[in-house]
């Protein structure tokens, strides 16, 4: 995955979290997942499919991290991952992958969304079933580290 | 969603395990799912698109159904839900959203599909994030109670 196709992500991630939740978000070292390891209590995901591949993206938060961004989003506090805070993840997530998307086509990427999932549970393991490597890319801001994920399987031009 | 939509749903989640796990499962009550009620211990999700409308399915497996059908399908007994189970349940999930992709072709929709995402945890919540009600059906096998959840919301012609 060259860094013409993840940059969009980690632009858009914190261009999101900064107009959202007024927050300096900093992308760290990106890496590849070899298994679940990274867990999360609340977790965003979507597929995307286009001509020249398909794959999935998700962004998963901590308890503390998600409800300080919530609280910070609604003016508001509460005091546990509810369907209001689900709905806000899947709300961040569809912003992450529009702003994706659109700057991704200005590489020849084309793609179509699905749309989010969220899912809510303690310390949950997410596996990216595609034949690629899946990339983990964690971010910090002022309230905790977050991170997101991003898999994606180009069409193989060969297949008959 | 009318039943020509669910309805390959259906046929292709008995199909699929009766060819995998060779056990007969049964579709229950179908219902709107009004909340994150329904938990599981291990999900695949997937992400739908098309001319007509995008989506989302998942299927969702208690730690005992799933080890008893994986057992079934591999063989050999796994004593918990570790990342082999979890491809095993990415791979059902690909089967079931492929046989469902070809039998809806038939009744107009031309899907384009994500790739999996698995997640693991013990009594996670799923919500979908689409406009439209998300179809809850539970399904009973000898191994004891599975369940899928289909999401669809239709490309709405009217908007600019």
């Amino acid at each position: 995955m060259d860094s013409a196709f993840i940059n969009p992500f980690l632009q858009t991630v914190s261009h999101v979290l900064a107009t959202m939740a007024q927050t300096e978000c900093v992308p760290g070292e990106l890496s590849l997942k070899k298994s679940a390891t990274a867990t999360g209590d609340v977790t965003g995901i979507i597929g995307m499919s286009s001509p020249q591949g398909k794959g999935s993206f998700a962004i998963s938060f901590s308890e503390e991290v998600v409800l300080a961004i919530s609280e910070r989003m609604l003016g508001e506090a509460t005091a546990e991952i509810d369907s209001t805070i689900a709905d806000l993840v899947g709300e961040v997530t569809n912003m992450i992958i529009g702003g994706a998307k659109s700057l991704l086509e200005s590489t020849g990427y084309d793609f179509d969304l699905a749309t989010p999932v969220v899912i809510r549970g303690k310390d949950h393991k997410i596996d990216h079933q595609t034949k690629n490597a899946t990339l983990l890319i964690p971010f910090s801001c002022e309230f905790g580290t977050f991170f997101i994920e991003v898999s994606f399987e180009p069409t193989d031009l060969g297949a008959s």
